[in-house]
């Protein structure tokens, strides 16, 4: 079993982004064309699906296998990298991963993924897909902090809407369709979700530039983006929160 | 009763920083030509006299009344804004305030005024009056932060001079008659004041370039400044400590 | 007994952060010719020999006296200077120094040195000696950090290692011997370092550009900067830890 990739940091570093706000540790199916990741947050409330092609790696050559890391201590070691510094990540025969950045060594302990779950991505139909920039979303997710600990996603055939309502005060991100990316909504659809999980995702979304969503009614939201130059994509799932009457 | 301002945000978030070194909620005194809030702090050391006219907006249109605003929700709405972002705010009909910020709409519940006082402004002669620019009074009080928990302002016909005196330590600001932006003293005054406000009213004042005090013997300090290109006027009005012998 | 000196306020700063890192309070040797400090952490682990030349001063008139000087008074004190600022620094009859600082002046009383201890340079034999850029040594070291509470220093006839081992993790900054400023190993050498005095005296040395190491095996490491334009010097020395098996 073999695995050797050389990247820039900062692809390394979208890696570390996207799971760290759900998982603490992952289990990377690796193979010759790339790799992937499926993990579920500790509370079974949101789900990702990372994939990273080997057209992303400066140099990439791997056998089929498991890698158990350690988000953390991953994020340790390439945190002191320049975002173009280029690390190269080799698998040691002792279960072992070496990372090597400059002059820098760093050894890091594989974590036993014998005990790691394999999520199934569940086959959902969301109706409703829309693009837009990522910052745009970041901005009403903001507001809404103040106002409430959950928000709504409201499609219609005229656009988008993100609410959040508390007592006697409100926030409303009102997107008209001629103003998005792209816009699909047949019919209109509206789910309710925690601010918190929400906020988490768009904030790594944003840095992508363009976000996309897919929503159903009283569904999960599927949030997703790009990141390397296009050959890596997180798929973001988040289960809604019912709404109180 | 109708009321609907548009302005920059950044007009806005002087007024709110003006506000909020010494008040959470403040009655907002509008009519057609402008408003004013006056305001006095829990302990009633300090006093604000702010005012903005018509002219700093780019539209307003408003009968007289009264609003209540919480300040830190004024705040949370318009941080989001960027300087030159235009904030329209408008008067619902069941006494919420509406804030149009770009795509983004926030409505927040007025504040019953009823409960707040209307405090009068002393009428107070105070001989000596210095004007400076902000960032160097800003200097001397971080230096007698330091040193004590409050400082003296002393006007001669020779110049200004704030001191700060601790145990063994001590720190002078001296500013010579002809450093000075302008400067009036036809005898020597000298009051001391509390660090903790008069520090918070500086930092706010530094802002706006320069700032005007007037002084007198044992007397409040008045400290003045404009903002939104003039057409906003700032007085503090802070009362005097006690020099123990 | 006379004391003034005129200096830009990062020379002073570099004092600072130089000493603040072991003590709170030092004993200043002053002579005409400039001034020196040694001192000792409170643990007796580390110890740093300053020494300051006349030339690194504008102005420098100075009669053979100790000045007792709380470091952070001295800090608070110039932290408001810009860098370029010139300081005056003059001894006052009643043990007070007093400072100023454009318009500002700051006086501060003098702590006693009875009983401050004078401690003693040990001779040492350290064989080996490397020069590098201090930001290379601070890269090995923030990487260690993670890893371990200590670090191995380690020099051969081909080049400088820095090596720290966790559990199962490790982390190796190799530095082969062309890649180092200078570079002396007749022997091979080794000593272990508690990476918390370590790393704050890596932190202080890097502002200088090149730093200058001197080994022995399991002997204390002596770490050397210039600063001031080569006018002033740093030499930190901290003992070794012993290994264990």
């Amino acid at each position: 079993m073999s695995f050797r990739a050389v990247c820039k940091a900062d692809v390394v570093k979208s890696v570390i982004d996207s799971l760290s706000t759900l998982v603490d540790e992952a289990k990377f199916q690796v193979a010759p064309e790339g790799l992937e990741v499926l993990a579920v947050d500790a509370a079974h409330v949101a789900m990702i699906d990372l994939s990273l092609s080997k057209a992303a790696f400066k140099n990439f050559e791997a056998d089929e296998m498991e890698l158990g890391i350690d988000i953390d201590k991953l994020s340790d070691a390439v945190r002191l990298a320049g975002a173009d510094d280029e690390v190269e990540i080799v698998l040691e025969d002792e279960g072992l991963l070496r990372l090597e950045i400059g002059n820098l060594t760093r050894r890091m302990s594989l974590v036993d993924t014998s005990g790691m779950t394999d999520p199934k991505i569940p086959d959902l139909e969301l109706p409703a897909m829309i693009k837009m920039p990522g910052a745009e979303l970041d901005r009403g997710i903001k507001a809404a902090e103040g106002i409430s600990d959950h928000v709504a996603l409201h499609a219609t055939a005229g656009g988008f809407e993100l609410s959040a309502e508390g007592d006697m005060d409100s926030v409303n991100l009102n997107l008209e369709k001629d103003t998005l990316l792209e816009h699909r909504a047949s019919e209109e659809v509206r789910s309710l979700f925690s601010l918190d999980y929400f906020s988490n995702m768009v904030k790594v979304a944003k840095d992508a530039g363009t976000v996309q969503l897919r929503l159903g009614n009283d569904y999960p939201v599927r949030l997703g983006f790009e990141f390397a130059d296009g050959e890596g994509e997180v798929t973001y799932l988040l289960a809604p929160r019912i709404e109180s009457a």
